[in-house]
C-alpha cells in the first residue's frame, strides 16, 4: 500500500479550546520526573502553568525553573544518595540474589519510599500558610505519578480532577483499577511472566497477586492511614484513590504490552517522549562514522545505576575491545582497564538521537521502560540486562516478540555477553521484528504526546471525566462479584430439591405404610 | 478556557500510506446497511473499492452502485416485507405485549434471520464459480456487522482479516468477547438495565446473561454447525469467529454507553454518520422558520416501521395540534384525521440537518441507536417511544443523563404523550444535559469517522491486528478462571490442615492412653 496518505482530511467540526490552566504537579524523582517534564514542555508551549512539589533534597527536580513554579518540602533523605546507594549495592550483591530476594527488596524500598513521603505530605498538611496557598491558587488538575500515594491524597484534599502519568501500579496494577483483569493470561507486574501462562506459571502469578495484594493492605495503607483519616472526609485508602482518577496517562502501548482489557479512562501513551532523531554533535557523529558497515553499539544502565560491579564491568569491556562495531558506553565508574580505543566512555549521551541513527545496531540496556519504549520508536533491537523493578518485565516483552535478548545479571561474563552481542547484531529476525514492532508502534492516528496534551486538556474543560469511570468498585466486594445473588440462586435451587426429595420420600413412606399395614 | 486550539500542532513523524484497498463487504440490511454505506463512502472516496455481498430481495441494498460491485445471493424471503410485516404486527399489539414477550419475539426473529443467513451461505459455498471468485479476488480484509454471522464465517473460510462494524452482539456483548464484564454493573443487552443495580437488578442481569448464553450455544451455533464442520478446518462457532476479529469499530462510545472494560482491538466510533448540518431545502427551511420562539418538533420511527398503530396515531395527532410548534412527522400510514396545518407529514425527512437546526427543540424517537446517537451529536433531547431490539436499552442511556424521557408504547395516549412533549420542551434541564453530552461527545482527538477509516486501513497496512486481542479465549475454561489453580491450592491446604489435625490427634491419644497405662 503506498499513495494516498493519512493526514486528517476530514473537517474537525468542533474545536476544543483550552488555554492557560493551572496545574499541580506532584511529580516523582529520577527518571520519572526526565518523563514528566516532556510533559510539561510540550503544555507549557500551549499556554498551561504548573506548580512542581518537590523535596528539598530532591535528585533531578530543581527549584529554579522557567518551566515551572516550584514547591519546596523540607526532606531529610538525600534521594540520589539514598536510592542510588540502595541499589548500587543491590547490583553488587545481585550475582548472590535470587529472583525472591529481588522481589522483596524491591518491596522494602517501596514502602520506605513511602513512609519518606508520608513524611513530606504530613509537612504540606501541617503547615497552615502552604494548605492555603493550595487552596487560594485554584488549580485546574493535580497531575502526578502514583507510584508513590501523595499526590493522589493532596488531590482528594483539595477536590481537584486528578490525572496520572503512570508506568506500572505497584499495588497491582490493572488487577484492582485499570479493568477485570483475569490472572490467567494477564501477568502481575514483578512476575516475570507473559500472556501465555502453564498451570506452574498461573500459580506463580496468583501467588504474586496475593503478595501485591498484601503488601498493599498491610504495608502501603497503614502509612497514610492518620493522613486519610485527620484530613479526607470519609477516609481513604490508595486503591480507591487510584480508581477516582480522572484520566490515566499510561506509558505503554499494545504493541509493547501484552494485550489486556482497560476501563475507558485509560490512555496509552507509551513513547510519547520520543521525536524524530536530531542530528548528533559533530564530534559523536565523526565517532559514529568511523565505524563504518559495522555500526555501532550503545549501551546505558539509566539513570539510577552508575556502574555494573568492577569484575562484569572488566568484561564487558574486553568484549567490547574484541568487536568490530564502534562502542558508545555511558558508564560512570572506574575507566575498565581492558578498554580500547573503538569505545567511548561518556557521562550521558543523547541516548534517543543515537537510537534514532541509521548506524546503531544494538542497545545495551537495562530495561527501564523509557529505553525500551525509545528501542521500539527507533527501531533498535536490544541486549538487555534487567537490574529491578519492572526491568525484567519490560525486557521479556521485546524477548517475546524476538526483538531483544535478555541476560540475567548473575550470568553476565565475558563469554555470555559476547554470545548474546553476536547474536543479537548478527541474526536478522532480532532487527525485523523490532523494526516490525516500530511500525506498529508509530502507526497511530495522533501521536502518543498529542494523545497526552489532548487528555489534561479534556480534564480541563470538561473539569474531570466521571463519565469515563466505573464507580463499580464502591460496591461490596460480595456484589461486584455477584455472590449474594448467586448463594440466594443456589438456596432457592437447593430448598426446590430438597423440597421435591421430602415429597416424594413422604409419598413413597406412605405407600409403604399402606402396603405393609395391607400385609399385616 | 478559550484561546489555544486543538489542531495537531505536533509533526506526524510516521505518515501511514494504503491505497485501493480491496474490501469484500458483508452487510446487514435496513438501517444497518446506511450505516455501513456512510463508512463505504468515506472509505471510497480514499480510493478502496468493494464488493459487496447482498440478497437477490434485499431491502435497502441496491444491485447497481457506483460505490461498489455487487455479489447478489438468491433468497427467498423478502426482507422489507417480512421484517417490517413481523414488527409492524409486533407494534401493532404492543400494548398487550409484556416486556418478555417482546423479548420473546426479539429472540426468535434473531433465530430465524440466522436460519435465512444460512441457506445464503450455503448457497454461497456450494457454487463452486463463487468460492473461486472470491478466493481468487485477494481482497485485503472481510468488513462485515456480525449481528448475523456469515460474514465471520466467510471471512474463516478465505482466511483474511476481519473487521466488524458492529452495534450490540445478540451472543451477549462484552459478556463474550469484548473484554471480562463483571455483570454487576455491566448491564447485558436488551435487560433495560443501567450500570447501577440493586440485588434484584443484578439478579436480572444475571438471569437475562444466561438466557443469551442459552441461545448463543442451542439456538444460534446450531444453525450454522454444519457449514462450520464441513467447510471450516478444525470446526467453527459464532462466538470464537467474533473473538478473533481483528478490530470491532463500535457503534458507540462513553458519552452514550456506561463505562465498561474493552480489549485494544475495540474502536468506539458512535456517531460516526454525524457531519455538521447542511443548509435545509428551500420550502422546509420556510417552514422551520414559520415555527418562531416556538420551535420545531420532529418525529420519526426510523426505518423499520412505518407507522404507529391507528388509535395512537390519531391521539398523537390531536396532540400536535394543540402545540404551538410547528412539527415535521416521518409517517407513512393514512393521514390522521386530527391533523391541523403546523404538522407537516413527509415520507422521509433530511433527519440530520433538521436535528443540526437552531429552531429544533425535541426529538420524538423510536430510539434506534442512529437517531440516539445524532440526537446526542446535534445535541437535541429526546422524547422516545422504544419499539423493539435495543431501542429502550438506547433511551434508557439518555434518560439516566436526564437528556431524554422514555414512555412505553402500550402506555402511548393523548394525555401521557402531551405531559411528555411538554416537559421535553419546557424543562430547561432536557436541553442542557444533552447539549453537556453533545460536548463531550463532540471533544475527540480526532472524529469518530477518522477512527474507523483509519482502523480500516490499519488492518490493511498489517495485514490483521493480531496484537490487539488476545487469545486467551483458546484456554479451557477452568484454566481462564484459574479454577485448576485454586482447585490445587485449596486441596494442598486441605491436606496440610488435615494432616496436622491427625498428627495431634496421634499425639493426644499416645498420651491419654501412656496416663491411663500409668494410672491403671
Amino acid at each position: 500500500f503506498s499513495g494516498l496518505t493519512f493526514k486528517h482530511l476530514f473537517l474537525i467540526s468542533f474545536t476544543p479550546h483550552c488555554d492557560g490552566g493551572n496545574i499541580l504537579v506532584f511529580p516523582l524523582d529520577g527518571s520519572h520526573w526526565i518523563n514528566m517534564k516532556i510533559l510539561l514542555e510540550e503544555l507549557h508551549a500551549r499556554g498551561h502553568n504548573f506548580t512542581v512539589i518537590r523535596p528539598s533534597t530532591s535528585w533531578y527536580i530543581s527549584e529554579k525553573s522557567d518551566l515551572y513554579t516550584s514547591i519546596t518540602i523540607e526532606t531529610a533523605v538525600d534521594f540520589e544518595h539514598f536510592f542510588g546507594g540502595c541499589l548500587q549495592e543491590q547490583v553488587e550483591g545481585a550475582s548472590l540474589m535470587t529472583a525472591f530476594t529481588l522481589t522483596k527488596n524491591f518491596f522494602s524500598l517501596i514502602s520506605f519510599a513511602h513512609s519518606l513521603w508520608y513524611d513530606a505530605l504530613k509537612n504540606i498538611f501541617d503547615d497552615q500558610n502552604m494548605i492555603k496557598r493550595l487552596r487560594d491558587s485554584q488549580y485546574d488538575l493535580v497531575l502526578t505519578d502514583p507510584a508513590l500515594a501523595p499526590g493522589l491524597i493532596l488531590a482528594k484534599y483539595l477536590k481537584l480532577p486528578l490525572v496520572l502519568n503512570v508506568r506500572w501500579i505497584t499495588s497491582g496494577e490493572g488487577h484492582f483499577v485499570l479493568a477485570p483483569s483475569p490472572l490467567s493470561y494477564i501477568p502481575v507486574p514483578g512476575s516475570g511472566l507473559t500472556e501465555k501462562m502453564n498451570f506452574i506459571q498461573r500459580l506463580k502469578n496468583i501467588l504474586f497477586y496475593s503478595i501485591i495484594l498484601f503488601q498493599q493492605k498491610f504495608v502501603v495503607d497503614p502509612v497514610y492511614n492518620d493522613i486519610c483519616d485527620k484530613y479526607i472526609e470519609g477516609g481513604c485508602d490508595v486503591i480507591s484513590l487510584l480508581q477516582g482518577a480522572d484520566i490515566w496517562l499510561f506509558r505503554s502501548d499494545f504493541v509493547f504490552e501484552f494485550p489486556r482489557p482497560t476501563m475507558p479512562n485509560v490512555v496509552y501513551i507509551g513513547g510519547f517522549q520520543c521525536k524524530p532523531a536530531r542530528p548528533l554533535p559533530a564530534e559523536l557523529e565523526e565517532f559514529v562514522q568511523s565505524a563504518g558497515q559495522h555500526g555501532v553499539i550503545i549501551m546505558s544502565l539509566g539513570t539510577l545505576i552508575n556502574a555494573f560491579p568492577k569484575e562484569i564491568t572488566e568484561e564487558i569491556a574486553s568484549v567490547f575491545a574484541k568487536m568490530p562495531q564502534k562502542v558508545i558506553w555511558k558508564h560512570k565508574g572506574d575507566r575498565p582497564s581492558t578498554l580500547r580505543n573503538n569505545t567511548l566512555i561518556v557521562d550521558w549521551m543523547p541516548q534517543k538521537d543515537l537510537l534514532g541513527h541509521p548506524q546503531t545496531k544494538v542497545f545495551v540496556a537495562h530495561g527501564g521502560t523509557n529505553g525500551v519504549q525509545e528501542a521500539i520508536y527507533y527501531g533498535v533491537p536490544v541486549l538487555g540486562i534487567p537490574l529491578f523493578f519492572d526491568q525484567y518485565d519490560n525486557l521479556l516483552r521485546l524477548q517475546e516478540r524476538g526483538a531483544g535478548k535478555i541476560i540475567q545479571l548473575a550470568d553476565v561474563n565475558g563469554h555470555s555477553f559476547e554470545q548474546g552481542l553476536k547474536e543479537v547484531i548478527h541474526q536478522e529476525s532480532y532487527r525485523q521484528n523490532i523494526q516490525r514492532l516500530s511500525r506498529l508502534h508509530r502507526d497511530q492516528p495522533i501521536t502518543a504526546m498529542e494523545k497526552a496534551v489532548f487528555w489534561v486538556e479534556y480534564v480541563m474543560r470538561h473539569k474531570g471525566a466521571r463519565h469515563l469511570r466505573t464507580e463499580a468498585y464502591k460496591m461490596p466486594w460480595y456484589s461486584y462479584y455477584c455472590l449474594d445473588v448467586l448463594f440466594i440462586l443456589l438456596s432457592v435451587v437447593t430448598v426446590l430439591l430438597l423440597s421435591i426429595v421430602a415429597v416424594f420420600r413422604f409419598l413413597c413412606c406412605r405407600r409403604q405404610r399402606k402396603r405393609k399395614t395391607k400385609q399385616s
